[in-house]
């Protein structure tokens, strides 16, 4: 069991931490501000295993980050987070850059020669970059049973060691480890950063979130 | 059966012409240059259906069009064409935009507020501009049936009467009408075209192109 910072008050740190938690890891759940109402109400909710903190709170307590911020948000959370409190640690970076400053659709905020993990990674060259997670819904992220068929999950970063661990949450949400494909180094995160384009217009044609794609080779 | 200017000589350009040809349709296969030793050839191998001239050639040849040049040169490809050849017709767009000038991986060159064929559509707002097959590679454009499973194809465009003729088009290559995803409007061709940034990947990772991807919902 570990103790896992997340940083990130949406929809998806709150279901993470909840999942965390259901396997009995310890979560502080990370705001911006100390007494952020949402990261509160969680904890009061998720149990003895359950706190909250600032993103620098929630950085030291944890042993492994998860960043679940909003991508135009990361880099500033994880700033803020203090780069002594995520050196040597796993990070696993769900974020996706989604810039909706120009309405529906989307773009991504970053070059295609660019990640949004990979300016994680420059920023916090001590940090364990592992990126994943962020091509499926937060409930399918921790329930990939609740999409039938063989769907895949994606994991890109330069730590093998960080890559391994990391596959083993995942295979502990319930992905069997035959369905999570390793693309590489942290810069395949574009690969997967990029593919959330597709993701958005597939949510928009098929009415719902809960979907996912299953690679399919001859 | 219809009069095809397949433009571009690369894999994607002859397996389109030929497969279209083995259906009953004429082609001619357009190349910058109306001596290309490869659309020379192919249509001295591919029947007395087959046809090769320069890009605007082809383009007065086709009652539909087939972009299948490679992305950064399809602009200039399209203009040698001929704007008023394209006017009114059906254009089926395949071409990606992938800028190896880095190397590898490619990036995407235009920005993800944008697309290859909304390019070519404002380039050209006569013709009917459809994206579609850019997510596959060529011997499964024309033959779905070589990856197993129910993978999909997708369409983007603004003229709902050319889509359906590029839906039966797609049928009749083998691709089940319940597998060919509309998207919505020319726009929509950002998703398959930065999807292409995983599709290079997934390539890299599974050691074949002959791979699809099938969407499941819950």
């Amino acid at each position: 069991m570990a103790n896992f910072g997340v940083l990130g008050t949406g929809v998806v740190g709150p279901t993470i931490g909840s999942k965390l938690i259901e396997l009995g890891h310890s979560v502080m759940l990370g705001a911006r501000d100390a007494a952020n109402e949402k990261a509160t109400a969680w904890a009061a909710d998720a149990g003895e295993l359950a706190h909250h903190g600032t993103f620098r709170d929630a950085a030291q307590f944890g042993n492994v980050i998860v960043n679940a911020t909003l991508g135009l948000g990361s880099l500033a959370a994880l700033e803020a987070a203090g780069t002594e409190n995520l050196a040597g640690k796993v990070l696993i970076d769900i974020s996706n850059l989604l810039d909706f400053s120009n309405g529906f659709p989307p773009s991504v905020g970053v070059p295609s020669t660019d990640s949004l993990a990979e300016q994680i990674q420059r920023a916090h060259p001590d940090a364990r970059v592992v990126k994943t997670l962020n091509t499926a819904t937060a409930s399918v992220m921790v329930d990939p049973s609740r999409v039938p068929g063989e769907h895949q999950v994606f994991v890109s970063g330069d730590d093998a060691d960080a890559k391994a661990s990391v596959t083993d949450l995942l295979v502990s949400f319930g992905w069997p480890a035959s369905r999570i494909l390793d693309l590489g180094g942290i810069a395949t995160a574009r690969a997967t950063e990029f593919y959330i384009l597709l993701w958005v217009q597939l949510y928009s044609t098929l009415g719902t979130s809960e979907f996912n794609i299953e690679v399919h080779r001859a």
